[in-house]
């Protein structure tokens, strides 16, 4: 903020919100008209609702994940299963709230969701980094790191391991249905020496947003493992971050938990902005505007993505995403993208400014926090900008890497 | 819940929320025309807000608590000091959370309100009870705990005192704005020996449902003061419960730390439900609507006050509030009105609820909990069934009380 003030010319690829043009502005008046048309139905709408939620969301947004999934059993996607919440962060609050004590261990994907990271320190627990691969985490890493836990007797303080599994934030990776399989199995094996559960809290927010409406199942459509999926989702990204409503998927004893949470956080979300919800999405609205959400994204990344091959030197790296509001980008080991580094100064200085990657790991005694990546967003800002901003940034690449290529030391001579 | 519907014919004097015909439906239809109208409004309401809130919001919300109190002094009603919640539940949460530990000690009123009892519980906080007489808080109590407090060596883990200052839920009583300086006053002479600030906690969510427009300063007007009150209040009563916007007005080093936690929590409230109360407030529906649900719960209360001397034992004692939502009566000290009392079944029995007085007491382990008072509201229910509620309940304790009387050994009979 206190940036972006100080440099009213700036380009920002750091904000991840929706973009002003694509907000839905008709969609919402007349939802507001219909709502509010008879005082019956207003007056519903206007009143106190429920702790877990309005009734006819649960249930919509129940049958849309199953939907979402393909799925026919109906238990794991019973209304009773869902509470609504303030955006999915509060889900994600709450959930960890529920499960852990200060002391315990998250694992979380290398990188990750930094805000998620904000609610573990605030919770006093240590988070551990996964490393990933283009279809999720490693499980190869996954499992040596339960190991150690296992071996090291700290197995029991670990309760959950935290993924965004669609388009991620920050990396726009999104994991194979596959992975969140072999994930919950391999979770499983280390709960007795745990002696409790091991959930997987699966954040979605980004699984709408596919740039051609197409996204692989969730965790929980894997059989026999839905008591252990924490599934997070919105419909702010979707529909309109303004309106702030999220949602879970939960088991029942951690969804009971989480219901005694927020009685004491806020009695409730808003009943006037389900209400909102339940009628945008009950009409249709909402579906058509998720398509033309979808198309518009989809060409902006597009747009970002040439941008970026005409722009950056050839030595960063990244790939198309397939949806989501992110590019992930990587620039070589010796170059740093820190608050601190030349490159993030010199972006600045040309009136760019990007989400460092090293805010994305948490903080693992382990490994050293990778200080060579940049979180891209081509949400905020309007195509223009997008392509100036690349363009800034891509010349602050190359003046500084060009240099730095020269600073490397020549490559010792083989002689042959 | 479960009681309501095992009794479809109940009347719940219990609930304490708005009664639906005063739900302002068309002032809402009206401001979301207005907001929605042009993209330019429509989008700014649609899109995230920030941690602290809606500008416009917050210095609307400023400058009216500082009218409300009648102040000309510009800095402690500052928009900077404002943060917007998700209801003022939200606001008690994160303050009782920024400024308490576990094992902490939080002075409540006897009888307070039961929510934010669940939430020093929720917490692992200790909260002691304060005697309440007819414009507050007993000082000589509340001097005598701190005294203890100090003497015992446990002033350290006092934070905060919570009131709720006008008509307070359960009980009706307004804390007189005397009371106020004199507690401030107080709280203050112990800061040395408790090595912090002792904030005083006002929960000011009925002040603006006086019957009759009027209510005393609160506690921010106190001179020299301002930097030890947490002002809690909200839109949500006075406009739509469904809506849920409240606020705190609170001094930096508080504010700095909750808005800290609503980052985590949920990074912001509902950006859209901010712009209508800016939009309703400001077009001066809200006022309008306001002056209506006062004069309207002032003849509820007056019905129900009605119906409880024509209906109720005259044994029975209570007194006429001023506003809010609620009549606190008590009845002799030999009758319980706890839930598992023949009272409260007999009051089933009859088809009416009521709320348990002893719910609203801490577990101090100074006192027994007090179990023979009723939170009686006149918010929910319409007017005939208001009346029929306390007719109802006036049966059950006319049957009770009648009986008990004559249960009661005869005093004995003293010879001049």
């Amino acid at each position: 903020m206190a940036t972006a003030l100080a440099h009213p010319d700036l380009i920002s690829l750091a904000a991840g919100f929706t973009d002003h043009a694509t907000l839905p502005v008709e969609e919402a008046q007349g939802a507001f008209r219909r709502l509010l048309k008879t005082s019956r139905s207003g007056q519903a709408a206007l009143q106190y609702g429920t702790t877990a939620g309005y009734a006819k969301l649960r249930e919509i947004t129940a049958s849309r994940v199953r939907r979402l999934d393909g799925g026919d059993e109906e238990e794991r996607y019973r209304a009773g299963r869902v509470v609504l919440t303030n955006g999915s962060q509060q889900l994600l609050y709450m959930v960890t709230e529920a499960l852990c004590d200060p002391g315990d261990i998250v694992l979380v994907e290398d990188p990750t969701y930094f805000v998620y990271l904000g609610i573990l320190q605030s919770h006093g627990i240590a988070a551990r980094g996964v490393r990933t691969e283009r279809d999720g985490i490693e499980l190869g890493h996954l499992q040596s790191i339960l190991q150690g836990l296992e071996r090291s007797g700290q197995i029991h303080k670990l309760k959950l391991l935290y993924v965004v599994s669609y388009f991620q934030n920050p990396s726009g990776v999104t994991t194979s249905y596959q992975k969140k399989e072999q994930i919950l199995r391999l979770l499983r094996r280390y709960e007795r020496a745990a002696g409790h559960p091991i959930y997987l809290l699966e954040d979605a927010a980004y699984r709408e947003l596919s740039f051609d409406g197409n996204a692989c199942r969730s965790a929980l459509a894997v059989r026999g493992a839905a008591d252990r999926v924490l599934y997070a989702g919105t419909y702010s990204k979707p529909f309109a971050t303004g309106a702030r409503v999220g949602f879970g998927l939960l088991p029942e004893p951690v969804l009971r938990t989480v219901l005694h949470i927020k009685g004491n956080h806020d009695f409730g979300s808003s009943n006037l902005l389900q209400h909102l919800l339940a009628e945008v999405i009950g009409s249709g609205a909402y579906e058509k505007h998720l398509s033309t959400l979808q198309r518009h994204y989809a060409h902006k990344a597009q747009v970002m993505f040439e941008a970026m091959r005409k722009g950056f030197p050839r030595a960063v790296q990244f790939v198309a995403p397939r949806g989501g509001r992110y590019h992930g980008a990587e620039v070589p080991g010796d170059v740093a993208t820190g608050m601190k580094s030349r490159l993030f100064k010199a972006a600045l200085g040309n009136e760019v400014l990007y989400v460092p990657g090293g805010l994305c790991y948490a903080e693992d005694p382990n490994r050293r926090v990778p200080n060579h990546q940049m979180r891209l967003s081509f949400g905020a800002a309007p195509e223009p900008k997008l392509r100036e901003g690349i363009r800034r940034l891509g010349m602050a690449l190359h003046e500084l890497m060009d240099k730095q290529v020269l600073k490397r030391p020549r490559p010792a001579v083989t002689v042959y």
